[in-house]
């Protein structure tokens, strides 16, 4: 029998608020998405302006962090062409998202869930994903 | 040109909040989701405990309502064998739901988003949706 | 080798313009779409207000129409529960849709083409489709 | 309470028109689609000769350029090899277009709607939706 540590709502809401508030602070609306362990979403939030379609790719790069725990520009290197992974990108119906942005949320050396953000650079939404983790980290203690 | 009144992400979780403390005061933590006028997902919260199943079904019901501009209840009367809409309930890849949970937010007499609701009875979810649109009309005072 | 007679853009304009005349009569904003023989579409329009779920819901009343050859008010009778097609309302994804509103264009006992209405009532619907075959018929003289 | 500014019916015919008579000059028959601000279709039309590999094409070109905001090509730049946005091109179901042909249609610094062309090359296609917006800019007169 497992034993699995998954964030809960309390949890996912910390992540969005320190999302949020970079993707405020660098003045870009984002839609931000957070999921367990088990890829399924948990929360999910597009601020005024986030652009229609992120709202699918903000989920899909959370699924793919949490589901595969690796963060999202990973796969983006190891899918290059002539790299190893090349070609996973279309994977799951083009769920498996290999543009930055999204991050594995982990605890203790266990991914318990993941951050997805999209509506910016792939530089901003992982910026901004990273800020959620590290609200999330801080109210962690 | 157009001019559409749409819901904000402020409104939204305004709708959230209210169906929360009607789903914990019932005692089934439920998917609730909200979308805009034209069915796009602003906001989306799994309580801990909401089933797993329920995650599409709330958004679906959410999108059903606002785009549709109808109670998803009022097609599950309307789409009775022998009765004229016999058979919707699959239509759009099966996105289109005839179960209750999902209800239309309207403001001064237009269709501004949706609200849907899934994990407990149909019964069940639709008193917590509209438990958010009451809230959401206090807020709007 | 096969010769097919098939709708043109310009018939299916005239297709469109008699269903969207009939819908400003009764007053509902309707979604109208026209697909050729081969269930392909050719034309669609939403009318200002026509609902966004009602896009697929057109698209796929017509292919069904024009690919099977059948109204689909036809196959709302065939699969009531018991009857023969049961279950067919599922079918292709859910595309294959038996709510009236979709109808066969038929020239010299050929179908060429099908055209599909969403937004009011099956009955609505229905009667906005006739009034696009009629106009078409009168155009062909 | 948002105001959204959209697109309307006349509006994307204007449209159309303005791509359809450049289609006609070049001599490519193209399928041709208008979205509104929020992704969601509002006037479709396949030119006599257009591809039909080009319907589902044309339609998420104008998607994708209207739910991001963004030109298609810009998308096509930014996704190449080694490109920040690389494998983007399969998101949302492979919806997200790269290749050129998609447009906004921005009125007053705002994105009203989109318009997506396909059938010719990408060049042809995006002079054909450019065709489309110079038509509606005049129209706006």
């Amino acid at each position: 029998m497992l034993t699995i540590k998954r964030l809960d709502l309390e949890d996912a809401r910390s992540l969005l608020k320190g999302a949020r508030e970079k993707a405020t602070e660098i003045g870009v609306p984002m839609c931000i998405a957070i999921t367990d362990e088990s890829g399924n979403l948990v929360a999910f939030e597009r601020m005024d302006g986030g652009k229609v379609t992120s709202i699918t790719i903000a989920i899909d790069k959370s699924y793919t962090a949490s589901g595969a725990k690796k963060a999202t520009h990973e796969y983006g290197e190891a899918s290059q062409p002539g790299a190893p992974a090349y070609g996973i990108g279309s994977a799951i119906g083009g769920r498996l998202m290999v543009v930055g942005g999204g991050l594995p949320v982990i605890v203790d050396g266990e991914v318990v869930g993941g951050i997805g953000v999209s509506s910016g650079t792939p530089a901003q939404d992982r910026e901004v994903a990273q800020a959620g983790l590290d609200a999330f980290q801080s109210a962690q203690g």
